[in-house]
């Protein structure tokens, strides 16, 4: 396992960390592999460390190699399309060292929660290039959630195409930050355009809840409000593997 | 446990099948149980055997007390609001029995399958009675639907109010039958009313999986098709004990 | 749905509980179905509601039709061999009646928990005729346990055989009642006999978890104490449908 | 995350890959992780590459720091009880970083597969220092496993003792290459020490089925071969969390 950390030309602040999982003769299926594109939460103000990492883990346990996407924030910086410019940059860079990082470059998911999530789709819905599939977490993905995030965004639901990749959405509804109804337009707009989906509301779950698992859950408390939530994943690798043609 | 079939007052052929565990003084936290009203598809035009006593059953298993409505069917017979007038009358006749069946009165779901997910909407959203919790499999919701039912059916969202109890809904994305578009019309109505809901839309799945299990599916290819989509009743469990805070 | 109580002319108090499931020409592939015949605990002094009528729910919420025996018990009255002959007789019943009862008697499985553990597995390894499968509950299984019986029993691992069909085991090795070293000891005499089996021993479970459901927990400290005990029964379905070739 | 490679004094290819997560104030009950130290299998001929970076991958997304011995194997050099000496350096190596490396010195499991359980059992039972939990995949146990080693092995059931940490044994009782007694000699071992252990013994799973994922299985045959099997994980994950009070 080789992990990097690239700046990439976007900006000094503006970093790819990469996992790159080994290869072995003992494992042919895997010599190339599926890949992830991370883009954690944080208002467009930062990139939580608790949608990073630890969400890079769950999918190299999965087999997939993972790449962290620490992209533009705060005021000013995070205007849009900056944040979007990013993550079209890094997904070109992943696809361009596809055989040096042993990447399957047809098989590469973004995944985003809450703004991340705002990025996520704008990558799948307006990139420049896109994703293969995309994960969306909590996402915001209305205008009028402009006033939680530091900078004015563009609803994603008017750019969605028949380009835009099959989309996995998770959320709860009784999430009190980014309203549901974020999710319920994309997924709308998204039958709307005729592409794939799955979407699984649950109703307890604090915004934020990430993978809901010990590590990114503080206490006893956190961990019982989104043990529910917590299915998410395991549904997700379901889809997505699926998707992919894995196993 | 004690199985009847009554008939209502609503017509010859309209009854209600009731599934009533026995009690012991050694499960003292199950002498009055939750309850659920199982109310069938098949467009208004018959009601399954698939989503009946198989439902039923998956219930009782879970200590439920089950009652399965076979409601209005057929061209003119299934003209509404007669149908939700046999559930009506089926709600009221739970609760009036509610101490001679072990019934808690407070904790009674009803559960709808396609057309019949139509009528538990119905239940929940315009009855004179309501139920304390609606689940909803690929309902139908919308007045659009009506082209494969017997007879036109008014848009539950319409109806959707204050009074309308907590709700489930699952379905898969890529049913050809009932457009998803009719469970995320009414996850939207729920959510402007501000009722707590849940909602797991699966990509894949065929219409009518019912419990996906191999009882309902009659075939491999059904079962692989469904495998996933097969992971809401656990997860209506969680959500529906939790609401009637058992456990 | 039918449910019946036969008294066996083994004695007065020695009944058998049918619990027939519907069939329907919509559910083509359980029209026969396969079974299971459910033997409760109780140190061979009571038969534990507990293990009796819940049990029988959760397989007939799998397809399976079941059946409840209870055997002879107290003082003098479960001197063995009659606890034995009762279970003799009562699978015999369901083998004569197989047409009657929609069941294929080549798919008989017998559950049997602590003491109705012991009577499963004598069933199984010593019995005139045998079941097509057997799943033991932290059974008693050796003689030595006997202090804990109103009567003497035989060691069951003095009598595996070939003819002993394929077996599932659970049990918690914290049990304080029945030492788990009986359940490790049948399955090391089912492994020099040559029989397939299956064994799940949790570190944490009460004695007599049953299904470490709300149904049969009175409580949260019990729920909680049996959470992770309770995957037996998920494990069990996936063993014998797969032996069954359910699915 | 870092990730490097360090060789023991033990020899020259003696080599201990660590797998240190990032720490967060944002993640503050993970400052101090508990972590693994893996042995692969492979006959004490070689380390196979299935049973080492992807262990350690699924303990790391579930915020374990991770450690993948590569032990001393081949004839000659396997000789007991060099494989030991190089578990206890490992083991010492890490208690001594524990600060650097963000380890609970309290939190130590040792994992090992098929002849890498035989070492693992060893350190547990054996070793000058001992984790704090042991963890076997279809372990080899008995001296008599010596057949299909390349060296002769003492039975670690000789040696089990009150110092002996918890442990959770998982394998298949259908594996033709290392015999179930195996694992049964060890339970009972653990029994008769009053040692608290979990044992999970599927009917079905090849020799040497790891993870059962799509990374460690080469085709649709061995996924299906081990779909049962494939649940050991969450249930050690549900056992060592509870152990080690993670959660």
């Amino acid at each position: 396992m080789k992990t990097e950390v690239f700046t990439l030309p976007n900006g000094s602040d503006i970093t790819l960390t990469t996992y790159i999982l080994d290869t072995s003769e003992e494992m042919p299926n895997m010599k190339i592999r599926p890949a992830v594109l991370v883009c954690p939460g944080g208002g467009y103000s930062a990139c939580s460390d608790r949608e990073a990492e630890p969400v890079a883990m769950a999918f190299l346990a999965q087999g997939y190699n993972a790449f962290v996407l620490r992209y533009s924030v705060g005021k000013g910086k995070a205007a849009f399309p900056r944040p979007l410019e990013d993550a079209e940059a890094a997904l070109e860079l992943i696809r361009m060292n596809a055989g040096k990082w042993s990447v399957d470059k047809n098989k590469i998911a973004v995944i985003g929660f809450s703004a991340g999530g705002h990025l996520a789709a704008a990558l799948a819905a307006m990139g420049r290039v896109r994703p293969n599939a995309v994960i969306l977490g909590y996402p915001c993905i209305l205008s009028s959630i402009g006033d939680v995030l530091v900078e004015p965004v563009p609803s994603i639901t008017d750019y969605v195409d028949a380009k835009t990749p099959p989309a996995f959405i998770f959320a709860s509804s009784e999430d009190t930050c980014v309203p549901i109804e974020n999710s319920l337009a994309f997924a709308t707009a998204l039958d709307k355009a005729k592409v794939p989906f799955e979407m699984h509301i649950f109703e307890k779950g604090n915004h934020g809840f990430s993978l809901a698992t010990p590590v990114v859950c503080s206490n006893r408390t956190a961990l019982e409000a989104n043990r529910f939530a917590k299915q998410w994943f395991s549904m997700c690798m379901d889809w997505l593997n699926n998707l992919f043609a894995i196993g």
